[in-house]
This record gives structure tokens, C-alpha cells and sequence, in this order.
């Protein structure tokens, strides 16, 4: 730990739940000799600024990656081709850059025909998060025992790779690497579609007629409130998912609805059986979901049992 | 606290996560001089006996009804018609029969053609639970600060209404009052469709082609173990929910399908703005879930952060 840093300098693009997270874990175990951020608006720059958690807040993108040795967009995945063509001319030869999107083949497509022959691309996504968002929301724990997907193009440099993941696992992740494709088919399953189901639950509970608003809320306990937690993410960053993987989404949905119209259809025809054996199956996958420590098995997420009796009414 | 119990002897048929919560919050609360409990498998009756919870196992349901002036059904809404035939003739006059299903309108049909004139029917429905079932899977504090609807049938007395109200709020829990039919329209949009959703999604998950079923837990924190989490509940009770509350499910599921065409549609023609629309309006529910107490603040429902640089790797 008390080894020199992997980088000498880290530029972070962007500071919301990402970024900041990342700053504020290689802050705590020394991955780098100095850390440069930036963010678009000025408010969030002056709220970086006050936090004291990086060693400079810049006003510009160009300014951040000056002589940075990893420069990390942790910015929305539509924005990253702009930037990407901004932050080009200024990047340092050796340079490793990289993201945090969600989406991998898009973002591959955007930026690298901007990025000079002298710097090495590899697009990486940590597949952890909260649904909060902004300057404040990071912390340093975020990534400790989740995934980090690094999606290198074909050629890329091998080192490079290695020592992105490095970086990665000094914040705590486990790495893999694979294609930006199979990356997109298999975060549209584990990721993208559960959003884009519990976004549409979520507003279909909100618009009902004869079940009030205030109902909905109240009894939410039921199973409901699961669902708001994830419908509750960064708006701007799901919408760029969705419209850059709209093959993959599509592609599940399909799969979804299918699947959906055939438990409409045990409940239409009274098929006690079949829901059963389906409601048994999904039940194991719970369980090894709680096995390889990607949740915690305390019971309702580890919601904390309110005490007993301290009720007023 | 120290004054006389609201009702002198409880008998609860059935020992699962919700019968099991009642017995040890009416125990540390004193709300019933005794407890009796039954159960239909000797495993559980045995394991019962063990926990020491109640202060008698009794082996029949008769048994345990006699004398009663709390009759808690604690057990799938299928089962709860035949059970009714069953202690009939052995009820106390003027004993409160009540249940604690899912859904009411099938309960209150199976039921109330048995139940003498002599005891006061008032079906109930904590909405309150976990993932988790059995005999060891309840505590007292389940229900503190959620719901519990009554349903009581027209004509129903209003003191034993009163009565069974006071027992859950003695529980920690808030009562609210209204029709069967109203309540199952409620439940079918907070509780059952999410259910059903979440049931769809993981089998979906489960079966695809491409994607492997160690991808698919790996990167699970993406957003698709919240899913899972309401997927492993007790197949036996959602099988029975789905079979007897069929027509409120398939009209939310009606809804459902409408809201989910509209985003896909979006997706399909790229429509940002209606997707950012639309994303914003959901994190407003979620906010207000969460003011009025239904769920924690906390981000990724408060799950720990594990400790940062504890890892071997």
C-alpha cells in the first residue's frame, strides 16, 4: 500500500455517483499520485471544490487530462463521443483511457475514431451503483466485491488492460474482460430490462383509476416499493442506455413477453401447477444470487425491524 | 401495557412467517392471555413447541379454536375454506374469526358460508412480510409502522371491527378499513402484479440464450437482484393469490402491457425526451415512499458497504 501509486495522475470527467466513488476510493488507497476533476456544470465543480475529496477541480476538460496517465468519462454514455473528440489533442502519449457506461459497444463506437493512435482505449463499466445521483452521493465502498467489466477492442494493448484492472481491483472489484457485444447482451438481461420493468411499473401504479396515489404508497410494503428503488436512477443516464442498446433491450423484451404470456395465461386458465413449479424455480436463483455475495441474505434487504411498542397511536 | 390482554386466548392456525410474527409480537406485547398454535405438518407443530413461542401446540385445528375468542387463520388462501368447515361447529360464541390472506374477496366467499352466526367473521391483511417462510422465519417487529386492511362483510359488528383494529395496532401495525373488492384491487397493483413481473423476469433470466447463468448472477447487482428478492417468496401462498385475486391481476396486467408498449415504442423510434420524460416522473414515487415511511432513505436499501481494501486479491 505505501508502494508508489499505480498512475501519477487521474483525471476524472464528470462527478456523480461514478466518479465520485472512484475519487473517493483511490483518495483512500493511494491508486494515484494526484487526482484532477471536472465537471460540466460550475455547480458541481464549486461542490467538488468544498468536498476537498481530489487534489485539483478544473474548469476545463482539456485542462483535466493534461499529462494524465488515466483519464477516466464518467459522464452519461451519449456525451462521451464529444468529449472524446475535445479531450483528444490533449491527451498525453501513454495515456490509458477509459469509462464507467453502461452501454459498451456504443461507446466504443463513439470515441475511438477521435482517440489518437498514441493512447490506449479500454472502455470498462463497474456494474455497481445506488439510485442516488450527483457530487455527493459517491462513496469509497461502492465498488468493493461488485464487477468490473473491461471491454478492450481487438489489438488493444495488453499491459494497458492489466493495469486498468489493476486499478480497478485496488478499488475493490473483481475484473472481467470480454467483448462490448456480449458485455450489452448480458447487462440488457441483468441490468437494462429489470430497469426498464420497473420504470413501467412504477408509472402504471401512478395513473390507475379507482386506487388513489395515496394507496398506492401506503401499501407499497406489499412488493411495490422493490421496484421504486431502481425506477428512482439518474434519468439522463438510463435514457442514453436505452437509446444506445436498443438491439440488446429489444431483444429481451421479446423474451420477456413471451415468458410473461405464458404465466398470463396459467393465471387465465386456473393452472395452479404450472405456477407453482414456476414459482419454485425462481426462488433457487435467489439463493445463488446470495451465495456468490452479490446480496447480502438478511431477510426484506435487511430493512431494519422498527422496535416494538415505541409507536405513539 | 399491564392491564388486562384485549382477548384471553389466541389461536393461530398455521405457523409461517406471518403467523409466526403474530404469536411473538402478541407474546413480548401481552396482547393475548394465552396462545395456542397448530399447525398441519408434525414438523412444524414439533418445531413450534421447541421455539417456545406459544404457550400450547395443539394437533388438531378444533383443538385449538376451543375456547378461543381470536381466531387467526394463518395459511394460503386455498386452504382457508375447508379449514373454516372444519372449526365451524367448534367455535366459541362470540368469537372474532379472522385471516391474514392476500387477497379477500375469495376468502371471504370460501369462508363466511360456514361460519356460524354466532361469531363475528372480519377478514384482515397485514401488508407486511419477507422473502423467507417457516416457522423460524418470523419477529415481532413485522409489522411495526405497515398496514393492515380490514375487510370486514356488510353488516359486520362494529365492536369486534374495533376490537381486531386494536389488536393490530397493538402489533405496531396502522389499520385502514374498506371493502374486499376495493382491497383486492389495491393489493393487485402494490403486491400481486409486481410478483407476477418479478417471477417473469427472473425465468426470463434464467432461459436465454447467449448469456450465461453465472453472467446473469455475477453482474446481477446491475439492478436484477432487487427482482429477486420478491421472486423467492412462498410459492404455495402467491400460487393461491394468483389463482383467487385472477381478475383484478389480469386487469393490472392489461394496464401493464399498455405502459410497457408506450416505452418500447419510445425505445424502438429513439425517443429521448418522452424516455427522460418519463424516468423523471417515477423517482417522484419513490420519494414519496419513502417520506411517509413505506421504505428507508437509504441508498441501494441500505445495504452495507463492505470494507474497503479487505479483499486477498
Amino acid at each position: 500500500m505505501s508502494s508508489a501509486p499505480l498512475f501519477r495522475k487521474l483525471a476524472l470527467i464528470g462527478f456523480g455517483l461514478i466518479g465520485g466513488s472512484i475519487a473517493r476510493g483511490a483518495k483512500a488507497l493511494g491508486l494515484a499520485g494526484e487526482i484532477v476533476a471536472t465537471a460540466r456544470s460550475p455547480q458541481t465543480r464549486a461542490r467538488v471544490q468544498e468536498l476537498g475529496i481530489v487534489d485539483r477541480v478544473v474548469e476545463t476538460n482539456a485542462e483535466a487530462v493534461d499529462g494524465a496517465d488515466l483519464v477516466i468519462l464518467c459522464i452519461p454514455v451519449g456525451a462521451c463521443g464529444p468529449v472524446a473528440q475535445e479531450i483528444a489533442p490533449h491527451l498525453a502519449p501513454g495515456a490509458i483511457v477509459s469509462d464507467v457506461g453502461s452501454v459498451k459497444g456504443a461507446v466504443l463506437k463513439a470515441m475511438a475514431p477521435y482517440l489518437p493512435e498514441s493512447v490506449h482505449f479500454v472502455p470498462a463499466h463497474p456494474v455497481a451503483g445506488t439510485e442516488n445521483s450527483g457530487p455527493d452521493s459517491g462513496f469509497a465502498e461502492l465498488f468493493v466485491n461488485r464487477w468490473c467489466i473491461l471491454t478492450p477492442p481487438e489489438g488493444a494493448n495488453a499491459d494497458a488492460v492489466d493495469k486498468l484492472g489493476a486499478f480497478w481491483r485496488g478499488l475493490g472489484a473483481n475484473v472481467e474482460v470480454m467483448t462490448a457485444d456480449h458485455h450489452d447482451l448480458v447487462l440488457a438481461v441483468t441490468s437494462h430490462l429489470p430497469h426498464l420493468i420497473a420504470y413501467t411499473i412504477v408509472s402504471t401504479a401512478e395513473e390507475l383509476e379507482g386506487v388513489t396515489q395515496s394507496e398506492v404508497l401506503k401499501f407499497s410494503a406489499g412488493g411495490f416499493r422493490d421496484f421504486t428503488r431502481i425506477a428512482a436512477s439518474d434519468p439522463t443516464m438510463w435514457r442514453d442506455v436505452f437509446l444506445t442498446n436498443k438491439d440488446a433491450v429489444l431483444e429481451m423484451l421479446g423474451e420477456f413477453q413471451e415468458d410473461l404470456s405464458k404465466l398470463t395465461r396459467a393465471i387465465r386458465r386456473g393452472d395452479g401447477d404450472a405456477l407453482f413449479e414456476h414459482f419454485t424455480r425462481t426462488r433457487a436463483i435467489r439463493r445463488g444470487i446470495v451465495q456468490i455475495g452479490q446480496d447480502e441474505a438478511a431477510a426484506d434487504f435487511g430493512r431494519r425491524p422498527k422496535q416494538l411498542g415505541a409507536k405513539a397511536e
